[in-house]
C-alpha cells in the first residue's frame, strides 16, 4: 500500500483525446485528515461525461484540474478510516478518480454499498449507479412516456441507452433504438427487447430520417438523446405533436472542436415539442427509490445489464476511448484491483 | 372589381428568395359558392413564417402550392357574401393571400373585426393579430416568466420581440434585448422599455456571450428566441439553472440551405433547461382573453406598437425581404388598398 498509481490529466484535449494528454504516475498514498477515509478502488466507471470534465468550461462541476487524476465514479473498499460510518472493510461508491487509492468523505455521491444485494458488485457502476439512475429518472421523470407511445433511443446499445430501452418497454411503449453496427442492432432486439433497431453506420441524415419514419409512421413521442449531430436531426424530423426530447448526452459532438449543431430545431415549433436537459445529480435523494424499483425488475428478469470490463489502470486511455469508437459491449468499467 | 391582382409563388426559393420566384398577375375575381364571401383585402401581414410556407416541407400547414398566391394574414372588407354572419361592409381578418380579393369562409383564423375598438385597423395585424397573440401566449404561457427573473429577447425590435419585451417588463422582469444596429438598440430602451440592449452586428458568438453575461451576471431565466444561429448559441451559454427557452422562430436560418445549427445544446444539460417550440395556432380559442388584456395595457400606455407599412401589391417582394434585412421599423404590413 505504499504506492498509489494515478492516471493524471496532463493537458486539456484538443478535440479527440490522445494518449499524451494523460500520464500514469506513482505517488505516495496520502495521509488522512479527521473525517476522511481511504478507499482502495476496485472498479471505475468510464463515462462520456468525463470528456466534458477535461475541458476548461463552465459546467455542472468544475473542470478536472491539470495534473490531477481523472475524475471518475469508483467502487472500492475502505482501507483506513478517520470517519464515522465508514469502517475498514466497508464497500463504498462515490465520485473519486482513476487511481489505486482515493481519499474520500461522507456526502455528495459517496455512500456505503452492500455487494451481497446484487449479482456483481460492479452493478453499482451500471444498473444501480449513475448510469442506471440516469436511465430511470431521465426517462420516467423527464420524458414521461405513456403506454402506447413510441420511444426512440439514440446510443441505444450504450450503458444508459440499453437500460432506457428496457424501461420504455416496461412502460408499455413501442421502442426504437439507433446504434452502430449489425451486432449491436441484433442485440437491441434480441437482448434488450427493442421493437426496431436502426443501424446508423454509413447513413446520412435523410436516410436515417426515412428509416425512423418507417419504424414510427405516427411519429416519435419521446426521444431519449445520447448522441447529437445528424442522429438528433434525423430524430427531430420525426417528432410527433407535443413530443419530448430528454437530452442526456451528445457523445458525437464531445470530441469535435466545431460540432455540426442541431439544424432541425424548427421541428420543435412545428410540433410544439420540447428538448429538456437532464442530469442524474438532481435525483441523488431519490436513488433509493430507483434502486428498489430497478432491483425488482431485474430480479423478475425484466431488466438485463451488460458490462464491459477492461483491466488495469495502465489501460485507462484505451478503455476510455472505446466509448467514442463504440467498441465497448456494455457499460464500460475499468478494473483497478 | 373586375381585376384581381395576385402575387403568385412561381418557384420554390432556393435559400434567399429572389424576385423571379414570384409573379404579380391579374385574374378575374372568382365566383362565390354557398357559404363563401369575398373580401377586398386592405392590408396584409408580412411575417418570417411565410418563408417556411414557401418550402416543400412537412410543417404545421401545407406548403403554398406553386402558382397560387402567397399565403398571408390579411384584413379587409366583405364585398360580396353568400355566408351568414359576414355581410357586405363587414371588416374581417383571416389567413388569406397577397391579392386584391380573397374568397373566404367562417372558421379557422377568420373572424369579424371592429375598427372602432382600436386606434388603427392595422392593429389587427400587430398587437391584436397573430403577432401580438404570439408574444402574449408565447411569453406568458410557454416561458412562464416570474417577477424578478431575467428575460432575454432575440429579434427584440421585431414585431413579436418588441411586444414580448414590454410584456416581460409588465411581468416584473429584467429585460435584455438583442437587435441589429444602434438605432434599433436605442429604440429598445427608449421606446419599449428594455433594461439593456445588445447590438449583434459585427460580433461573433463569443463576444455576444460575454455581453449577455455582463448584462445578466446571474444568468438568463427565459430566452424568447426569434433568431437562431450564433445568437441562440450565445444565449444558451448564459442560461440560468432551470432556464426556459421559448422557441418562436429562427429567422437567421430560414434562407440558409445549410444552417449552422445550435452547437450549445449541451448547456441544456448543464442547466437542466429546456427549449420548447410555440405556435400561436394553439391559442386561437384564447385570443379573446389575450386581446382584452393587451387592450387594457395598451389603453393604460404600458404597451406600444410600431407598424411599418409599405404600399402596393407590386412592392410585395421588396417589402417581404425587409424582414430578413432587418430594414423594417416595426411590424411589417403591406397596404393593398
Amino acid at each position: 500500500m505504499s504506492e498509489n498509481r494515478r492516471f493524471l490529466l496532463r493537458r486539456r484535449p484538443d478535440g479527440e483525446p490522445v494518449a499524451e494528454d494523460f500520464e500514469l504516475v506513482s505517488e505516495p498514498v496520502p495521509e488522512l485528515a479527521e473525517g476522511q477515509f481511504l478507499i482502495r478502488n476496485h472498479y471505475a466507471s468510464l463515462d462520456p461525461a468525463m470528456r466534458g470534465w477535461m475541458d476548461d468550461a463552465d459546467s455542472y462541476m468544475p473542470p478536472i484540474p491539470l495534473n490531477a487524476p481523472v475524475r471518475a465514479s469508483t467502487i472500492g473498499i475502505v482501507e483506513q478510516s478517520r470517519a464515522d460510518g465508514f469502517e475498514k472493510g466497508q464497500w463504498v461508491m462515490g465520485l473519486h478518480a482513476l487511481e489505486d487509492y482515493s481519499v474520500s468523505q461522507a456526502g455528495g455521491f459517496t455512500q456505503p454499498i452492500d455487494p451481497g444485494l446484487v449479482p456483481n458488485v460492479t452493478n453499482y457502476l451500471s444498473l444501480f449507479g449513475a448510469v442506471g439512475m440516469t436511465a430511470y429518472f431521465g426517462l420516467l421523470d423527464v420524458c414521461d412516456p405513456k403506454e402506447g407511445e413510441t420511444v426512440l433511443v439514440t446510443g441505444a446499445a450504450g450503458a444508459v441507452g440499453s437500460i432506457v430501452g428496457q424501461l420504455a418497454k416496461i412502460a408499455g411503449c413501442k421502442v426504437i433504438g439507433i446504434a452502430g453496427g449489425a451486432a449491436k442492432c441484433a442485440k437491441l432486439v434480441d437482448r434488450y427487447g427493442y421493437d426496431v433497431a436502426i443501424d446508423y453506420r454509413g447513413k446520412d441524415e435523410a436516410t436515417l430520417a426515412v428509416e425512423i419514419a418507417a419504424a414510427a409512421p405516427d411519429g416519435v413521442d419521446v426521444i431519449f438523446e445520447n448522441v447529437g449531430g445528424i442522429i438528433l436531426d434525423a430524430s427531430l424530423t420525426n417528432l410527433a405533436m407535443k413530443g419530448r426530447v430528454g437530452l442526456c448526452g451528445l457523445i458525437s459532438e464531445y470530441n469535435s472542436p466545431t460540432p455540426v449543431g442541431a439544424r432541425n430545431l424548427w421541428r420543435l415549433i412545428v410540433k410544439r415539442a420540447k428538448i429538456e436537459g437532464l442530469l442524474v445529480a438532481d435525483y441523488v435523494e431519490r436513488f433509493a427509490e430507483g434502486t428498489v424499483q430497478m432491483g425488482e425488475w431485474a430480479a423478475a428478469g425484466k431488466l438485463v445489464v451488460d458490462e464491459h470490463v477492461d483491466e488495469g489502470l495502465e489501460n485507462a486511455y484505451d478503455a476510455f476511448m472505446r466509448l467514442f469508437a463504440g467498441s465497448n459491449q456494455g457499460k464500460m468499467i475499468l478494473k483497478i484491483a
